[in-house]
Formats: C-alpha cells, sequence, structure tokens
C-alpha cells in the first residue's frame, strides 16, 4: 500500500464511478485534499442526502424530493396527456425543451430480455393505475429509439388498447441539423415513411 | 429549475472537480442514486475523513496519517539520503519502483514566478533543517523535468552548498521503450550530454 489510508479509501470510492479509472480517481481524491473543508462537507452531504432525501414520485415514478412531485402537484399542467419515458434523465430533457405542458411517467429502464428486464421490473402496472383516471386522454410513448425502446413502446401500446385511448409514439427522422449524406439507412428509411406533407 | 435539490446539489459537487463537466456530473449523479446506501455513506465518510484526518509529515511533510509517517518512522530505511520530490503523488511514483531506500522530502510545489510561486511557498525551511543532521550524506533532487522543475533544482543546489553534500539531479535522457525518431530535440541533446561509458 503506497497511500495513506484515508486518501486511499477515497481513491477505491472514485473509482466506482462509472468511467473513472485509478489514474483519474487518484487525481480527483488529491485535489480534493486541496479543496476547503467547506466544500468537501458539502460534497459529502450532497452524496447521503441523494440516497437518503430522493424518493420515487408515488404518481409518475420520477425522482423527487417532495410526493407527490412538482410536476404531479402542479395544477397548471394538463391532466389529459401523459408522457412515458424510460429514465428521469428524458423527462429532463423533454422539460428543458419546454414546449410540453402534459404529465409524465417514468418506467425506469425498458424491455431488455438480453439483461433480463421484463415488464415486471418496469414501473407498468403504477402507469395502468394511472389510466384509470377519465382525464387521460393521450398516451405519448417517448421511450429511447433503439431496440429495448421500441419493444417497450409497442408493448406498452397492446397493453393499453383496452383503455380506448389516443397512443402516440415520438416521430423518428433526421435530427435537426443532421447532414443526409452521414445519416444511418434505418433513420433515413423512417424519415423517408414519416415524412408530411408542408 | 430541472433536478430536484438533492439531486442538483450532488451535480453541483461534482462539478467542481477538475475535468468533470455538468453532463458527466449529471451521470455520475444518478450513478450515485442507483448505487447501494452502504457505498454511498463510505464515499461521504472517505471525503471528509480525507480533509481531516490527512496531516502533513513533520518531517517529510509528505501527506500522512501518522505524524511522523511510516517512512520517516521506518527504521530500516538509510537517513543519509533524502529524495526531494514536489507532490506526494511523485513520492508514490518513486515507491513504486521499490528501488529506492531512502527517505524523502515533499516540497508540494515547485518555484514558478508565472504562478507567483516563490521558494518561500516551498517546504523549503523545513528541509534545510533536516539538512543540520549529520546523517545525511546525500541530496537527490527529483523535481519535474520542466522549467519549474530545473530551477527549483538549480535554486536548491545553490541553497544547500554550505551544508557540504553530495547532490545529485535525477537523469534526462530517452524513456525506456521510446523511440529516438520521435524525442524532442532537448531531451535528445540531454540524452547525449549524459551519455555514459558501457
Amino acid at each position: 500500500m503506497y497511500y495513506p489510508e484515508p486518501i486511499a479509501k477515497l481513491i477505491d470510492s472514485f473509482t466506482r464511478l462509472p468511467g473513472i479509472g485509478s489514474k483519474t480517481a487518484a487525481r480527483l481524491a488529491f485535489h480534493v485534499l486541496r479543496m476547503d473543508e467547506e466544500n468537501v462537507v458539502e460534497f459529502a452531504k450532497a452524496l447521503v442526502s441523494v440516497k437518503r432525501n430522493l424518493l420515487y414520485c408515488s404518481v409518475c415514478c420520477n425522482i423527487t424530493d417532495t410526493d407527490p412531485c412538482r410536476i404531479c402537484q402542479d395544477k397548471t399542467r394538463d391532466p389529459s396527456c401523459i408522457c412515458v419515458v424510460q429514465e428521469p434523465k428524458d423527462l429532463i430533457a423533454m422539460e428543458r425543451m419546454k414546449e410540453y405542458n402534459g404529465k409524465y411517467h417514468v418506467l425506469h429502464g425498458a424491455i431488455s430480455p438480453m439483461e433480463g428486464i421484463g415488464p415486471d421490473e418496469l414501473r407498468v402496472s403504477e402507469l395502468l393505475n394511472r389510466l384509470t383516471d377519465e382525464r387521460v386522454q393521450e398516451l405519448i410513448l417517448a421511450t429511447n429509439p433503439n431496440i429495448e425502446g421500441e419493444a417497450t413502446a409497442m408493448y406498452l401500446s397492446r397493453l393499453v388498447k383496452p383503455f380506448e385511448l389516443r397512443v402516440t409514439r415520438i416521430a423518428h427522422g433526421l435530427p435537426v441539423g443532421g447532414d443526409l449524406e452521414y445519416a444511418d439507412e434505418v433513420t433515413l428509411s423512417k424519415a423517408l415513411e414519416g415524412r408530411r406533407e408542408i
């Protein structure tokens, strides 16, 4: 053992984070050593607080510090539309757009037989419970445009058939600022398939 | 504000670390959210412990959790030779080599007029105090082979003249496994200058 124990432990903790190898971990640990104690204590508190003070919203399953979450409590948001996303990060991406004014539902994953994740591992039953509310008229499936996301969207669209809602899927096509030349075949084929009159 | 407060704070703390931007910070914070509470608490404790339980060795100025540090306490290590390095990380690089059996002295920096770091900001007086010990016979200057490190080595070599010690500088030359073709001129010139009979 070359490092004194406290710093070795911190390096070990940093190494457990994704994308941080032993050299980066050592660099970060030595940076912490030079930080103000105040900031370090704040960092430590933030870490524990994330685990202890965050919970899942009992309505939409998003992470939140109040239950129900701020979006579910917000009376100005349209309760007739629920946008289904895979992860809390996806919800944040939607919110950043500032154009969607409905509610959300966070699945916390997507169906993936390869990883052994079936519908039971996702927050699907919570979604079905919400659909019994007569105000809900549209379900927007905004899972990721990859195999797992598509499979999840397909599964959900069939599952909610009995509720007789309008079920939509976000559009596939060329990203804005993209280049036709570099677009892959599947995206291009989806873009052509989804063409609209102008 | 898109994120719930606890996670926003954690993202903010991660962003303060070097080389971590807002997207990486968000990824790390969400990873923490999925970690076991036990590991997160351990991480938080390690952070605070690094600030509170580490101190500088009163002899060699290295970071340590015991004073004097383990190397300074070690009776099997040769007290006649002191290797001067810039940072604790450099000491660890030397130790990793497993060939040096003397003592160390950590300067915590190098002379850099550009950054306003003069000899007074370094642990130079502590070094001079140690040289009054008659057992010390050699001082190895192992500061980095760049302008600041060279200036520091030059400064120290002149400063310790009155002690009549053997003062040496680690060798400059081609790194092992390096390629003559890609060596820069200065390194090559140093390698030629430092040539030895075989």
